[in-house]
């Protein structure tokens, strides 16, 4: 049986927070929004129905508490999350996983969603440290 | 206490196709993709995590319940669905909801997100109602 194993395409815009039971969380490395991926830990998934029910009650738990994360990860980078946006799509990259980005009136998207729009902006080393930081506490990683 | 009434603004560009046990289900009308929107049937919610955890797995499940008559009413109009695209982001209608988009390859927007691409295409009468027939069979409504 194949092993669980992060798309290795998600390494190029996000690095790697911890793991809560079911998901690996990861920070989007880019500093325009207070961002996290949720990438549930089995192999070959693909959509949300591809989880047992069990699973997606897990899964839906584990975005409410990544949406409290990135309110705080916003409010230790300055940026007053108003909205939560969640969204699952895998257009680009089809491993199952699930954005929880937050946003604010004025935004660089706003009211859009924010996939696909412009080019990321890095953070700088004390806002990733930060970032981290209020991340990892907030999910206890 | 308030009682649930959705939104009107969803009135423009979707149509009532019936209620589950926990959210209203619309049609969005635009034949560019098949798309149906679940509203969550209590009042004043706004994020996911204003539900209760019994009422958000019964959201994940409703979700997946939308995704299969997605791809049926997908099915029914000539559009082959190969990845589904979930999204609950309420940035211009805030009232809680969730979007179960079908997406296929060359679509007009992919492999970005549907949300704010163009201008909607009306359905002709017959698909109207095949969509309609589609959607209320794998729903049971």
């Amino acid at each position: 049986m194949a092993e669980f194993a992060v798309d290795p395409a998600f390494e190029a815009g996000s690095i790697a927070v911890g793991d809560l039971p079911l998901c690996h969380v990861r920070l989007q490395t880019d500093a325009r929004w207070p961002w996290l991926i949720l990438i549930p830990r089995l192999p070959g998934l693909r959509e949300v129905e591809d989880l047992s029910a069990a699973d997606r009650a897990r899964l839906i738990e584990e975005t409410v508490l990544a949406g409290q994360a990135v309110r705080a990860l916003g409010a230790a980078t300055g940026f007053a999350v108003e909205k939560l946006n969640i969204g699952a799509l895998g257009n680009v990259t089809p491993q199952l996983h699930v954005h929880v980005v937050g946003r604010r009136a004025g935004d660089p998207a706003w009211p859009g969603p924010v996939w696909g729009v412009g080019v990321a902006e890095a953070y700088g080393d004390a806002a990733l440290e930060a970032a981290m930081a209020a991340v990892r506490g907030m999910l206890a990683l």
